[in-house]
């Protein structure tokens, strides 16, 4: 254990929970004496490059507790993805303000940048405990069972689609909603997990572990709408082609991409317009609705699984003790135990940073348009408590006679 | 009071809260041992012509109870505008099936329908007593300090910009969300509810009672980015130019009218797109961002105003009740007393039907893009309790001074 300073930053999108790891860290790691001090670099890893730190030793346990339960990144967070000298840039930081343990609270691209820092630091000789905590809505990181940030993302989700089948269901029609998950449709997958009633919608779920086509949605669509009189469609907005061109990019003309080389999919209602436009159009089908669910499903003041907070804190008290007790660099990752628990591991960060996990296919349906029951059965545990429970009228067996026999 | 049955019908878009009055009216009017049953039409006036009646005299209490706390209506609902020869096709599926009151929860549509059945039934020399409702999450009916269903999407709209601001504080850039709110602002204005400091978003509203220039906009926007680093802004789905057209028809092409000759606002992200595509190309800001909130602002499940489910329930049973001791028409009617409590009244349905009420002047600032504190302090008892209450750290005297002075 070397004495010097502990640093936690954020990085990447922000979750409901993301503030609770912050917390977990910088609690914990102020029960070791030979921690001087604990402080946080504001806007991730930018932060850490310009020195923009703060002393969170200087925060009473009262207001970190506040800010533990406050969503989004308090600290501020960033989407630079440092290269190898922008990672050196970093640790000449952490040497010159004697920081030894420095933990990024991110997903996959964060953990790169752990694994970058690791290594410089390795090469350098410079004693730095390098942990990397998970966190991302995506849920698609290597290793973990889930990911914080995703269970109260899923349960925002989930609810939102309640409500829209509930609403679809009194005034019938063609609803369909943009969910986020580049890569990954776990949070797409979240649609299904309210359905109660047979007839109960989404009808159709599209992932982009499948390969989309319109022609097959549009089929899709008109079977599910000429069998309930309805119909409600969630889609990931990483949908792509069978040439795994992006959906959103084949229909629409520009697009933006982030640093990371990422093309930019949030923060537009295009792909939900063009999806409903096609339905529109191509079967004449009238009352036709598109939503995106937008920064709501990662930020909503509002929809917080308790069993995300709980683990998003867990997740910052293992990282700082894991540096201490095993004194090696890695990333932290949730195991699923019995029904239901988790555990802990420190995994090589090698086997997290820059990779991405996908939906199992035992969690797709055979046709691609829906998810399994194992899904249901994997999310259950994860969303808290305090679910809607819709009930509806019992009306089949009390409809009344009709008199004038229209 | 006249012997007979009770009809009770939903009508215009869903809310979180709707069901409520829909129970308050079958549960009171099951008191009175003159009703002989209490019947419920199947998407609202269409289910009248059409007799698509269900006895709710067989719903068990315990399922009426889960029924009123589930959002959407669960008699289906109906976009329909009747007009007289509908009224009276309605007035003759009632006199079938001897139902001497009707009671049909709704928005201004609704009680405008109300209104021309009761004309009908005078007409006829019918015994008829019919009675409007209020519901609506646009809180645009006449006579009403507020309306039922909007302190919920009020809420939910409060709470997305809480959290929307904590997300656009950790990642700076311009967000940009659409309200619903066709001619009215109230909903809008719920996005300014959360504010907490100084610096917090919405840092600019726009309101269908002002009119709307892009020119101002793109000023308003670039000088709040300038002032904060950053700009968070709510729009109303209504606004307009000088001439009365709506922004989101002059920048699209192609848009929908409903059966009332209404523009289809919701259910499109055009013009969140269209807003942001103007701030990234004129003012060359990049991360500009926009979300639409569309349809869960109404139908959301966990986002309910436990103060508009009371009141939601109120309204039905005093329909019941005004309609056996005053023994006249009408629409009910929500008032304010103390500081808070509401008392209820019964209007004319002239006074309701087919109006609207929009923002007063003094809920709105000088400059036209902003709430006033009298806005705040006449929404803060609606929205119920249990609100974020947003931590932060308290960064400014913490900052560790730079060794390496970058």
């Amino acid at each position: 254990m070397v004495k010097g300073k502990v640093l936690v930053a954020q990085g990447g999108g922000p979750t409901a929970v993301i503030n609770q790891s912050m917390v977990g860290v910088v609690t914990e790691a102020r029960k070791f004496s030979h921690i001087d001090a604990v402080y946080g670099a504001l806007h991730g890893v930018k932060g850490i490059v310009n020195e923009d730190f703060v002393d969170l030793t200087l925060e009473t346990g009262a207001n970190l507790e506040r800010v533990a339960a406050t969503p989004s990144a308090a600290l501020g967070s960033t989407r630079d993805k440092p290269d190898r000298a922008y990672c050196q840039a970093i640790l000449k930081s952490l040497r010159a303000h004697g920081i030894t343990y420095f933990f990024y609270i991110g997903g996959n691209d964060s953990s790169d940048t752990v694994r970058i820092v690791s290594d410089e630091a390795k090469a350098e000789n410079y004693p730095l405990r390098s942990l990397h905590i998970p966190k991302t809505i995506d849920n698609d990181l290597m290793e973990n069972d889930h990911t914080p940030g995703y269970p109260s993302a899923a349960r925002f989700v989930s609810q939102a689609f309640v409500g829209a089948n509930l609403d679809n269901r009194a005034l019938p029609g063609v609803y369909l909603a943009v969910v986020m998950g580049r890569n990954a449709g776990f949070l797409t997958a979240a649609a299904g997990f309210g359905r109660k009633f047979g007839e109960d919608g989404p009808h159709l779920l599209y992932l982009p572990e499948r390969n989309f086509s319109l022609d097959s949605f549009l089929a899709d669509v008109k079977a599910a709408e000429a069998r309930h009189g309805r119909c409600v469609v969630a889609v990931s907005e990483g949908i792509h082609d069978a040439d795994g061109d992006l959906i959103a990019l084949t229909l629409a003309k520009q697009v933006e991409k982030d640093a990371h080389g990422n093309v930019q999919l949030s923060g537009s209602g295009a792909l939900a317009d063009l999806l409903t436009d096609a339905i529109r159009t191509k079967l004449g089908l009238k009352r036709v609705r598109g939503d995106t669910l937008g920064y709501l499903q990662r930020s909503f003041a509002g929809s917080v699984s308790e069993i995300d907070q709980r683990e998003a804190r867990e997740v910052g008290e293992k990282a700082v003790q894991f540096a201490m007790a095993l004194d090696r660099d890695g990333s932290v990752a949730i195991q699923r135990v019995g029904d239901y628990d988790v555990d802990y591991r420190l995994v090589p960060l090698t086997a997290v940073a820059a990779k991405t996990r996908t939906m199992p296919d035992a969690f797709i349906n055979a046709a691609g348009n829906d998810v399994t029951p194992a899904f249901i059965d994997y999310l259950r545990p994860l969303l808290g408590g305090g679910l809607a429970d819709p009930g509806r009228l019992r009306g089949a067996s009390q409809r009344v006679q009709k008199i004038l026999g229209k």
